[in-house]
């Protein structure tokens, strides 16, 4: 079943990750080929996919009316890695493994932002629960600006489970959660072999998923609504996990 | 003229927060005033304010198609404030002053997750300039989750001249920017009187902005896009500098 991605960053970076089969670009039938139709555009000539000029309601339909920008990206299907692929992106970087598990989020836009976080501070890999939990669907491409076309996702059945093989390869599992007693997230050390465990939106983390990390950690906050949004959430405990790591791999432009 | 806030957390901390003239409460007139209907309903009668049974498509239309959930609440305009109440808000607590300016951000979605994100971390007042960016409009109110209710914002005619105000009244102004040589904002002291300045979706700080910054502080990024939503990033800055503030005004549940 082909996919049809949509939206200038999902399409461009869906090509230039190469990981897909590509089997068309559909343009907006009026585009005079500007800006970042263009791009898309050579970039499809370069690798020798036909493109092909399509009227808008046909792109507003394979889109499922998404913000296409007048780009679509016929493809073959996500490539799903697994959890042995994500601890190799780690020994081959020589990093201690950083993974982010997703307990059954539910909003695309949510999963979207996530990922194009992790992509940001180098995650190894992102683990989602095959049921129950958002896949890696158009959508969801679009709202990580394409980023997870270059990060590895496995799906796997039990999210549980997966929290188990990773603690046994010496990977602790730390939640982030609210309650009483949980210690702030940078009085924990995060410097060592983690996986992420955020929890889905309203719902926070299950409580078998809860009782299987090593260790909880929450975000402080004040104020008079006192709660975040899932994605503002995570990308605070993303970034903070890897200012302990002292920013590994980042190139500082001189 | 009268303002329409839709949406639930938007029309509970309205009525909540008690800054505007509430005028009256519509709901979908098929609702059964379950759950968070019934809670606004309930509000709505014990302050005192008429509730109407309205059809869809008058709230559709009141909410300008934004995501009403059967409540829409008519309210005079939104109270602004100017610099001084900002700048007090930090003496009454007896904190250093912690501000966010805002250049030109388009979005009201981006701005609407930054206030909330602000009322996290007990920022004492945002400041927009008031043309050529987003106000505090419905939709604004909406995207912050009612937070922007209780949180101060001054709409200011000239953002430049605000900054240098406030540097005169020895608030520091340190500008989230990209490029070369600039320090990641956890190598900054974050633990004084500053305002943290963002500059605009894809635009960034305007040159004259930039200049007015007593420091610059950049977010460490890696992987293959190379980018965050302004929204993203600013929750990431503001909360290291809470971090820094020692999570000052936290109280943690026992």
């Amino acid at each position: 079943m082909p996919e049809f991605l949509y939206g200038h960053w999902a399409v461009i970076e869906a090509m230039r990750a190469g990981r897909r089969k590509v089997e068309s670009l559909m343009i907006l039938d009026r585009n005079e080929k500007k800006g970042s139709i263009a791009d898309a555009v050579n970039m499809a000539e370069e690798i020798g996919i036909p493109v092909q000029k399509v009227q808008r309601r046909i792109l507003d339909d394979l889109a499922d009316n998404g913000n296409h920008q007048g780009l679509v990206l016929r493809v073959g299907p996500y490539p799903y890695c697994d959890l042995e692929d994500i601890l190799q992106v780690a020994a081959k970087r020589n990093e201690k493994p950083f993974i982010l598990l997703l307990d059954l989020l539910k909003d695309p836009q949510n999963v979207g932002s996530l990922i194009r976080v992790s992509d940001a501070v180098g995650i190894h890999g992102i683990i989602i629960q095959e049921r129950r939990s958002v896949a890696v669907t158009p959508s969801v491409v679009n709202a990580s600006s394409g980023a997870v076309e270059h990060i590895n996702v496995a799906q796997v059945t039990n999210l549980v489970n997966a929290m188990k093989e990773l603690k046994e390869q010496d990977v602790w599992m730390v939640g982030l959660d609210v309650g009483p007693n949980i210690p702030p997230l940078d009085k924990t050390d995060l410097n060592m072999a983690i996986g992420v465990v955020m929890g889905s939106e309203g719902e926070g983390l299950r409580r078998l998923v809860r009782d299987t990390c090593d260790m909880l950690v929450t975000l402080p906050m004040r104020g008079k609504v006192g709660s975040l949004n899932v994605a503002t959430a995570g990308a605070i405990a993303l970034y903070s996990a890897w200012g302990a790591r002292s920013w590994d791999g980042w190139v500082h432009a001189q």
